[in-house]
């Protein structure tokens, strides 16, 4: 990230959680991180509005991504900073940010680049639904037919 | 919950999460839970695709929501199974649930009763967007203008 992103993102200030009545109807952002200090980030297509992927974001990622415009997110498993696209090229270019009422889960509304969000190779991490709850052990269907990207181009055979 | 449900919920077989090519390739459902037995489920409106509202599942409250059709999530802040709506009418009858790669998150499309989702009148609990990152501090602009119900008269003046 370049120095002018780091400075606009520390820069950036949010308002307080005490009130719970101007958490959920006042004007200030005010976010809540969760005690491992992340808060929770549905990224959808904003032109669709199909969810792609669900991810989280620490206090400095939300701070990166409302700086940069693009969206970085903290890697649970890798517990690093993510910015989603930085190796693939499958950048996700944040249009706008939808906080909730008591502001603990973000739904970011993006242009995808690249084919897909998904590291298997569909547009959307959702490419699976649950058959119903009469099929026992409970069952999953494809629903997205077709990869939009070959992920063993993007990101080699070895993921 | 009737009897019937509780039997048929805990009948549920869920798959084994061993194999990474089997989570994200396979057919069988293997949800993970995190270190506090939750999993991460995005509500959405069957129709129009909209988030309404992000909340999370137990283990019993996932076998609930697949046997009786209605989201059951569990609440974090009362430490309890939460059939959504069953105080406010407002329950959520759920059509689909898709999975993502690895099974760590859930996308609920419902079919929302009552007025809407959320506790303060709005349809979505996602009322208000974040404004552009050149306002500091960040703040926030209501983007759903319209109530959908009156919060005071399902809840009651003490919430």
């Amino acid at each position: 990230m370049s120095p002018e992103i780091n400075t606009a993102a520390a820069a950036l200030r949010f308002g307080s959680r005490e009130d719970k009545s101007e958490i959920e109807a006042g004007g200030e952002f005010a976010p809540k991180f969760d005690r491992d200090g992340l808060i929770t980030a549905v990224a959808t297509d904003a032109l669709t509005g199909e969810v792609l992927m669900v991810a989280y974001m620490s206090e400095a990622s939300l701070r990166l991504t409302l700086a940069l415009g693009e969206a970085v997110y903290f890697s649970r498993s890798r517990q690093e900073l993510w910015h989603k696209g930085a190796t693939s090229g499958h950048v996700q270019k944040v249009l706008e940010i939808l906080t909730d009422c008591d502001q603990d889960a973000l739904v970011l509304r993006v242009q995808q680049r690249g084919g897909g969000a998904c590291h298997t190779g569909y547009r959307s991490c959702f490419y699976r639904r649950i058959l119903p709850a009469s099929t026992n052990p409970v069952s999953l269907q494809t629903v997205i037919e077709e990869r939009s990207y070959d992920p063993d181009a993007v990101y080699g055979k070895e993921k």
